[in-house]
């Protein structure tokens, strides 16, 4: 038995394969990119246990396939667009055909090949406003409010998951994750809004000066380790009372710290925060983020977050050591 | 010029199409479906002012080539699949393709041709929940909670819509309509929930006894040609403040009154509540859904509705006695 990972070459997938693997699972990676040879490299101590399907959700011949080559136990399924306006505004139909029937691809397929669960990694996107407005957001009671494309879809892909959960009784979960920080996050090709805390790395792999926007934004962030071992928990547990999970780190981070923590590893890189009419080198939104409430995951799931800044920012820190090339190949 | 009605041979759309006709407008009537000979009859006294387009708003070809022939000041869209749970078990793509991808298909049609306005006939399904939980509706404060497929993408191709008003300024306004009772409801292949006062309607043309369940359902039904007057008061005002408005009566209906009614013009028919253990023959939900608040429409638009039941009733009997074939012709 194995478990199918959609997006597995990306942002969330890759943690999850990568602890998949660590703890001893086979894994199929269904991706629709190519992977980078870091991405190669990390793979192969665990050949005999991955097998890589380089194909797209919205293929759903090439899903069957894959859940007809062998059993697939469980899903996660990550794969997504994650557009930036000037790509909701180009191409607004990648976001639906991808978030939306892709998921609904993966549902359909997993249903018909009797998979035992699939968890499905939405967004905290789904809130959009409600994350400015609230002091706490918990899964019922605040209101959903997305904005962006990202968000819309990825709202409509959870609707999609809790209806066809009662009407084909398949074990569907999703978990709306928080904003990650940590390994594996790159350019696909269709993830347009680049983490904070990855922009910062990448100038201090480049020894390039930082320099942040007048307001230094705090938000939920989440270690990208704790989201997989967080979707790797709603895989196992023996059954999921709810249907959607807040996943993240239930703590307010900012991005100063992890300035600070590059700085003492990387002397030639250098922060400040823009002067007056100066324009900053690293783009991130201006409002800070209300915590969420993880409340629920902890009691229904067992979960608790094993990262805070202190510990998540070292363990970034050594992948970077281990990982020197991830960006520099894709420039 | 004329305006586009899609899903203009449906229910909401051929309300759409016989208000713009009976006052002068041109319209070209977009419907992937079949028009049976009453709607055919209808139309005839227009002929030199209605064109129709067979074709669905998943055919973007077809869209294009619609929008290309003549200039379409506006478009009133109300094509959409409104499945019941069968179908969404069957066949949830059906309501992603038409409801989401199709809404695209529309807007953007609409804006290469610089179409004035497009209004877009949403649902009070995207609420969903939260009509059996609170006391009143308001569209800003009250969360939207969808629980069906049709709910779940209506509000997807709300967000969609929303969006791309700001990405594209596009002048784009969602409608979210009340149930209808009234003229043009037919099974049209993908309207699975038939209206309580339709099923009512179709036993007295028939003769038939009305079994209706134990609980006689209140809810905010709105009036077929109130509807239409609405949606065109939203294509016609000047500028539109707010991307979403509720539309509806903003009365509490029930259905025994329309019973009485049609009791007393056609006396073959006959109603009861159903007995302990009998099973009723009109199918309705057992829950009173709350009113939908009107207000933002009636200020900013100066839509105020023209039917309450007594006279909605008169003029729906006035319709049956004018079109006592549209029923029959189907079935």
């Amino acid at each position: 038995m194995a478990i199918l990972v959609t997006g597995g070459a990306g942002y969330v997938g890759m943690n999850v394969v990568e602890a998949l693997l660590e703890r001893g699972d086979d894994v199929v990676v269904f991706d629709a990119g190519a992977q980078p040879p870091a991405i190669v490299r990390r793979l192969r101590p665990y050949r005999s246990r991955v097998r890589i399907v380089k194909a797209s959700v919205c293929n759903a011949a090439a899903l069957e396939r894959a859940f007809a080559r062998r059993a697939i136990d469980g899903v996660v399924h990550c794969a997504a667009v994650t557009a930036g306006p000037a790509r909701e505004a180009s191409d607004p139909a990648i976001s639906i055909d991808v978030n939306v029937r892709g998921t609904l691809n993966v549902l359909d397929a997993a249903r018909r090949h009797k998979t035992r669960r699939i968890v499905c990694a939405s967004s905290a996107a789904v809130y959009g406003e409600s994350l400015y407005r609230l002091a706490r957001i918990y899964e019922d009671t605040s209101p959903v409010a997305p904005v962006t494309l990202y968000g819309v879809t990825k709202l409509a892909a959870e609707g999609v998951c809790v209806r066809l959960r009662t009407l084909w009784e398949i074990d569907v979960v999703c978990a709306r994750l928080g904003t990650l920080i940590g390994p594996w996050e790159r350019d696909t090709g269709v993830r347009d809004n680049f983490g904070t805390h990855s922009q910062l790395a990448r100038c201090a792999l480049a020894g390039m000066p930082a320099v942040l926007p007048v307001h230094t934004v705090r938000r939920d962030w989440v270690y990208s380790r704790d989201v997989a071992r967080g979707l790797l928990a709603l895989l196992d547990v023996k059954s999921t009372r709810h249907a959607i999970y807040n996943l993240s780190a239930g703590i307010d981070w900012g991005v100063l710290d992890w300035c600070a923590a590059l700085a003492a590893e990387y002397p030639r890189f250098s922060y400040r925060i823009a002067a007056a009419g100066e324009t900053a080198t690293i783009g991130y939104t201006d409002r800070d983020r209300c915590l969420m409430d993880i409340g629920r995951i902890t009691h229904d799931v067992g979960f608790h977050p094993q990262y805070e800044p202190a510990t998540a920012y070292a363990d970034f820190l050594a992948w970077l050591k281990r990982t020197p090339d991830f960006w520099n190949a894709q420039q």
